[in-house]
């Protein structure tokens, strides 16, 4: 077999079996085959796509690259949830502890901040000793003794996608949704899951920014789920305003908190996010077996939340992953930024649309999240919403406190937040959270 | 700047500016862009293609990466004639010493064998000690002294090239004509040329196939040339048969010979390689200015075979670069290969095709070229036609004979020669040599 034919192959639209994919990606991860080829044969696939079938198999051959983690000693149905990434997407922090609580265990393997979109390591990590580098063997002790845990992908886990993702990132390849799918699902598989439900953010804050590109991103992954035996269930959710209120790494888990505690998102500015958190969490307790419905599952979860069993379920996994309780109870004890920058609004009328993308960048700006790969983040900068999306507004209305040790963007951050919000006369239509579930029998509108 | 944003605007259908170019271009040359981003971009270029500006301004930039050698000391108008390659290909070795005998100077930097096609490097190098790796004040001198001369390509000339282009070769970005084009016409343009004349090859042993595409490429390689502002002439010729007779290094210079000499190429096997010769050599005469028109030309050019002048210039050309004179004077005192077999008609009516790509391929697998770089050519190996298209056969009458070293291969050369040949029971249409012409105004079918 020969490499530069492989290349032409896919160049042409042809398919690639997958004796062909093996040679492709067992020859790049033991660097024999070159970078210069890969990418190559990475910008083809993004003119010339994947197959079902190639998807499949592409996915099957980086999964095991590496280790796929055996978790059937613990009892259960093991689910997890992936989301796409989006601004303000603090959902795993609350989830996890909700689904656990539930009875279901919930083994998660997450990414850090990526783009203008934050990352859920980088959150934990805001939590002072929170450790997201366990091994495979602490892995399973933490999940077996409190039902959930939370680390970073480890060097056995999809080493091809490892080093392929890296090689995406500086080729320009990264936009194709064969690539994508297959990076995401051979992560999501090797954890040792049972069964998943994803969440595919849509809109200007999102990835995927139309909603065709969205839908068929989805489609691609609860494919590949299925076809692998793990039941997977997919949600296009809006991504047109940051979720909830806080965006940047600390002021998010502040917010988690207090939504675990059912002090805000019920009726507030943080409802949409718990809209979107219940949802998922009820389509986990569904998929674990431990509800008839995703309805039942929600249910399920929201009591969680009102006898106090997920903010314990926090607990639990903050201490066993060698976090500060102490913090997490004394939220107010944190450090302080050196800069608290209100921006008020020059308009009177109501909040039309809020720019997350533009949002993503400032907090990016504010030291929130890295603009190269080895920056350090601040965790305690970032934004929090004082306005959402058809909120009323006058003139001298606070729209945004920002955060940051950074003197010198404090007037930059301000004009770029300042555009981010557009102003409507009337209040705005209300806009559902999420639009379309994706699972085996296809697409359909949600409620 | 940013290498990855001028990938993605290349890949999403973009135009680079000049300074985006020479970013990327300084930036390969330099070691500062590394190969994976480079295949990327050029497969990137394979599917969206350059504008005209933009081909324009990669040439430029491709030339301009090395030394552009100056000639304008040595009187004349200098021109060249570029082959994109096929088999049977001597055209060079005769155009050359006939257009310098008309007075027109020939600065000539060719390639070696490439694919399933030879060279004239290394049709010049089965010549005894002829030398391909003059200095560029050589190069200078042998013009000077001769009006003509043949090397190959230097390491001062267009080096962005030659890194780009043994990079396109392993990751399958070679067959895109914005990209063929940047790299035929930096090397041309960088010899001091004033004007020239190309020669794309169609058909079946044409790196071009289909007739569309050719045309394409003389276009893009004429519209260069003239944005240059050397004047250039395109011609679309056949290559749906072997040029001539012969397929091999020495046996193609012995055609090359005998063809100056005049004792082939009139009314015989080896008329097409003299009807293309003279129509390509009879341009370059008219654009150095040494013939009214391309007709006047071409009886120009007859008549210095008719003279004896091409060849006592080709005898000057082989002594001033070092080869033995002896061996072309004596051409019957080359070594013989060890095998020289007769592959016979089972077949009586009329040939009807030669496949020329898999007599290029058969001729390689005799040793006349090479499957890896560094393969060393068996310069006495190759295929006699003793039948072209058109012509009456026989059973049992010699359709080939074939020379090699190798015994191990007798069996399925012969049956890959044999299976090149079809045969018809009426006798073929005949076809023109050469199809269009392609020149500032336009392109017009040729007689």
């Amino acid at each position: 077999m020969n490499i530069v034919e492989l290349i032409r192959k896919k160049r042409e639209g042809g398919s690639l079996s997958e004796e062909e994919f093996r040679f492709l990606i067992t020859g790049y991860v033991e660097g024999k085959v070159p970078d210069y080829q890969m990418s190559a044969f990475l910008m083809a696939c993004y003119f010339r796509g994947m197959s079902s079938e190639e998807t499949l198999t592409f996915t099957k051959l980086m999964l095991h690259s590496g280790e796929v983690i055996d978790l059937s000693e613990i009892p259960g149905i093991k689910v997890d949830k992936h989301s796409t990434g989006g601004v303000g997407d603090k959902v795993s922090l609350i989830l996890a502890p909700m689904v656990a609580a539930c009875g279901v265990p919930v083994p998660m393997i997450s990414g850090r901040g990526l783009g203008h979109t934050g990352g859920t390591l980088d959150k934990l990590e805001s939590i002072p000793g929170f450790r997201t580098d366990l091994s495979i063997s602490e892995y399973k002790r933490v999940i077996r003794e409190i039902g959930a845990v939370m680390i970073g992908q480890t060097k056995e886990i999809a080493p091809a996608d490892k080093k392929m993702y890296a090689l995406r990132d500086v080729t320009a390849t990264v936009e194709c949704i064969p690539l994508i799918a297959g990076s995401i699902m051979s992560k999501k598989l090797a954890e040792g899951i049972d069964a998943l439900v994803l969440d595919v953010k849509t809109g200007r804050g999102a990835f995927m920014q139309t909603y065709e590109r969205s839908l068929e991103l989805a489609k691609t992954l609860v494919g590949i789920g299925n076809g692998f035996g793990k039941e997977t269930i997919g949600f296009i959710t809006d991504m047109n305003q940051p979720l909830g209120v806080a965006i940047g790494n600390w002021l998010e888990v502040i917010e988690s908190v207090e939504c675990l505690r059912g002090t805000v998102g019920n009726n507030d500015s943080s409802s949409d996010l718990m809209e979107v958190t219940y949802v998922l969490s009820g389509a986990m307790v569904y998929l674990g077996k431990k509800a008839k419905s995703i309805e039942e599952g929600i249910e399920k979860c929201r009591k969680t939340i009102k006898d106090g069993s997920a903010y314990h379920k926090l607990l639990d996994l903050v201490r066993l992953q060698g976090g500060s309780v102490e913090a997490i109870d004394n939220l107010e004890k944190y450090p302080l930024p050196k800069f608290a920058m209100e921006v008020k609004s020059s308009e009177k009328g109501y909040v039309d649309k809020i720019d997350s993308f533009e949002l993503g960048l400032a907090s990016i700006s504010l030291g929130a999240g890295r603009e190269k790969i080895d920056d350090v983040i601040d965790m305690k900068a970032g934004i929090l919403l004082k306005k959402k999306v058809g909120d009323a507004v006058d003139v001298g209305d606070s729209l945004v406190v920002f955060y940051t040790d950074r003197e010198n963007i404090l007037a930059s951050a301000r004009e770029r937040i300042t555009k981010a919000f557009t102003f409507s006369s009337a209040k705005p239509e209300h806009k559902p959270m999420i639009l379309d579930i994706v699972d085996k029998n296809g697409v359909k509108k949600w409620k």
